[in-house]
């Protein structure tokens, strides 16, 4: 009998060829595990509210009240809702047509967008919808803009005459609202990716949706490596020898991933280093796509988070005009944590009209994002201001968490480095530590022997004996002969020294175990 | 200077080929005929929120909850919130590891996926996860299947013995959610489809969901035509004809999709019908995909709803054992009409656990559906019942929808039929009508001279002319030479008379105005 279409021998190559580790071999032991009763702590994955975070009450009564509107006739409403959440969602039930229960534009609420657009504004210092040295003229401009409303008769002229000129520095229309960020992240390469001949820099070691969705796509990945003794930094001359060994083997080098606030590394990209990134994908004809999905999680003071857009907005031309850029951001991670909701928006910087419209058509083929985390997203970008009644709460438990945080990085990265043949570079944005574990020649053999790769092996014994769940960091590539492990630093602050310890015990029960006078692995 | 990666020419030659008649051509003029302050009536996609339909009360109540559970301390929670709502609601959170604010499993919540097996067991008429005519056979196995949790020792081996014989009917296993069932298809597709040698039977007319998909994948579609003079009914002749014809062009032809109740059709399948196709599908080794998310939306009494599943359960072995089949359902539709949450589930048939891992690992890719809707789905599937504080309230909404609809199918199929060269089949399901508009030769010359398809220039006209957005029929397919139009059934009934009048009046004065003696298109 021939093999149906859904049998394992007929389905899609590229498929089988994608691989998840996140939620790999180590997740599905660790779900085995649970379910015969083991306390598991689950640390694979950047998902703070399951390990206790609790939820910020504003934008939670925001969207309670937007999902029972009926509420908002209710008398006793107030007894239970402040004034300024029950205000926000009148507000935003008069701009989503039908409620949530409504599809929404296939590219996200307008008036969503516009309230990221107004952020991103913020965020990078350059004032709304206006971008330019040459400020006077612009701002004349930006009144044309004005009284080109009025005079619908001539808009259409007027619209050309000022797409000429301006520059919008953020524009809702460039900017799409998804199901989180690895949405976003997909669309956009399944835009760029042909087939196997087009190739995608991606930093090694990697978040491993990027690795995945290549191989989906039947793209390839072109790796450049991060600089673990330089604190996992981003070396230019490192991404000429990455192109040149791409472009070698024959591939059209299309686009180059940064990840910043690095995951799984951690570390944080100065100015400066943004302006070289932009400046070789200027030189090299690269889009650049920027996961800046931890931008709030940041745990030092030396390198504050920089958006690859404002640097390149501050380069000005010829690049501000012409390095194509995609940049995303997620309501799950910084102190929201919304994982569930699943938001998420990608703007777009010097996309063409006609990309962008294709962009768009394929967004509709799903018709919408979910409307809720839409205005999870709304209420990220804009939170509660001083003065608001809310504004107290909102401040303290957005602070509590990004404070317990950073404790929480010093916490795990210190226990890293107290363990023996583990050392771990300080995790100073994002929200994992990424310690490589110098494994004896004896434990390598034993891997061999269990059919593991190394640090598979050293991650389930961990799973076993301590009920910690990590990822091993072969699943975010690295380079050969060294090994690491992702943790996230998501713990409750007060079991931390705890698992630490517990850490511990393990490693260094395991390292004498497999002591070995050959020494260990190591770059 | 090269084309940018992002350029137009560059792109991604499957994201241009890719069309979307739903939000195309007709929807983005709409759109902006409302900017300039012209009131639209959208009935161009099934958004029946967007239209004025309201949420059922209760599973916005749970779900409002479950976004804000710290009302769940409140002592006040009981004057906003009957007591079912409140208890149903800390279920909910029980089950979820982290609140509506945690990634869940890839596949959906456990507990979810379960009401869904559940509700499938009931609406099939099968129980609870036994299924064969050997009753008590399998119930002893059953049996042993419990004894098993206790012998955890020899679990594995019993395991394998149990999966060995037991047909579970619905397993919860086998039930993945996501966010709407746009996405389960496409997620489905990409597992069948490995390129352009692949085909896929679609009904045409048919929801261009699929031409879209197929196309974004790189596959090809092999229509097969439904007829009109027979309701739109499905012909076995038909099915043969055109896998013979997609063979003959060579296409590997792998699964074939029906839309039951019809998309944009609105015909309802016989189970006699069914049985050949499940019959069809064996003979030629298809995957069938079982789009059925209007399986609520029922205007007759003729030809209830059923199921390919039960169907297909029904026929027993050799058929039940070996058709693949995955059927799709969504909170979208229904009574429910929650379609901004973007719910939707799949469930899997006779698909090997090989092929089922894959498909859970390009779902872990995104990391999870969103959780809200994940709730809208346990809700939809396991609503109140008699007794429950909630049930009548519950009962009243949903029948005074289910009932309005029906009225409304009514209004506008016999509407359509008293317009000068319109005929339209009866509405018996799902949410749309699709007449047929006999257009005479001088209308179709005004339109090739207009550059436009026949069925799209008329259909902006009537935009222009009324404010009514519809898709053309060429968006969904249709016999070369004759012209429809797809309109959902979803405006306010209040509203529904003055709507078919301006359309009669605009319909009329079109064919006057284009009269011709050489008569009209049709078949």
């Amino acid at each position: 009998m021939p093999p149906k279409p859904l049998d394992y021998e007929s389905i899609n190559e590229n498929v089988k060829k994608a691989q998840y580790a996140v939620r790999g071999e180590l997740y599905l032991r660790a779900t085995e595990l649970q379910k015969e009763g083991k306390k598991i702590i689950f640390t694979n994955v950047g998902n703070p509210h399951a390990l206790g975070q609790k939820p910020l009450t504003f934008p939670r009564q925001v969207v309670a009240l937007c999902q029972a509107p009926f509420l908002l006739d209710d008398p006793n409403v107030g007894l239970l809702f402040p004034a300024d959440a029950i205000a926000r969602a009148k507000q935003y039930l008069s701009i989503t047509s039908g409620g949530l229960g409504a599809y929404s534009d296939s590219r996200g609420i307008p008036g969503v967008r516009k309230e990221v657009a107004e952020f991103i504004q913020r965020r990078d210092g350059y004032p709304r919808y206006i971008s330019s040295p040459y400020s006077l003229f612009f701002l004349t401009l930006h009144c044309v803009n004005l009284f080109k409303r009025v005079l619908s008769l001539v808009s259409n002229l007027l619209d050309k005459v000022i797409n000429y000129f301006i520059l919008y520095f953020s524009d809702p229309e460039l900017i799409y609202l998804t199901d989180g960020a690895s949405k976003a992240v997909m669309q956009t390469l399944n835009t760029i990716i042909k087939g196997e001949g087009d190739g995608i820099m991606v930093p090694v070691p990697q978040y491993p949706l990027y690795s995945a969705t290549i191989a989906l796509l039947g793209g390839t990945l072109v790796p450049y490596y991060l600089e673990e003794t330089a604190n996992w930094g981003l070396d230019t001359n490192e991404l000429r020898k990455s192109i040149t060994e791409g472009r070698r083997k024959g591939l059209n080098v299309k686009a180059m991933v940064i990840i910043n606030p690095g995951n799984p590394t951690g570390q944080c990209l100065s100015a400066e280093n943004l302006r070289e990134v932009l400046q070789f994908c200027y030189d090299e004809n690269l889009v650049l796509l920027g996961d800046e999905v931890y931008q709030t999680n940041i745990y030092q003071d030396e390198r504050p988070f920089i958006s690859s857009k404002k640097v390149l907005m501050d380069i000005g031309p010829p690049l501000s005009k012409e390095v194509q850029l995609v940049s995303f951001h997620s309501v799950s991670k910084g102190f929201l944590g919304e994982c569930g909701q699943r938001g998420g928006y990608f703007e777009m910087t010097n996309i063409p009209p006609e990309t962008v419209d294709e962009i768009y058509k394929v967004a509709s083929i799903s018709l919408s994002p979910n409307v809720p985390a839409q205005i999870f997203m709304g209420l990220m970008v804009n939170p509660p201001k001083p003065g608001d009644i809310s504004y107290d709460q909102f401040f303290r438990e957005s602070k509590g968490i990004l404070e317990s945080l950073r404790r929480r990085a010093r916490i795990m990265t210190d226990g890293f480095n107290s363990c023996r043949n583990v050392v771990c570079n300080f995790t100073e944005g994002a929200m994992y530590s990424f310690p490589q574990v110098r494994l004896p020649p004896k434990a390598l053999e034993a891997a061999k022997q269990a059919g593991k790769v190394a640090d598979v092996f050293y991650c389930l014994k961990l799973l076993e004996a301590t009920g910690i769940s990590t990822v091993p960091g072969s699943g975010f590539g690295q380079k050969d002969g060294v090994f690491h492990l992702r943790t996230t630093i998501l713990p409750a602050e007060e079991e931390m020294p705890a698992i630490m310890d517990s850490f511990k015990k393990f490693n260094d029960e395991f390292m004498e175990q497999y002591e070995d006078h050959r020494g260990y692995s190591r770059l």
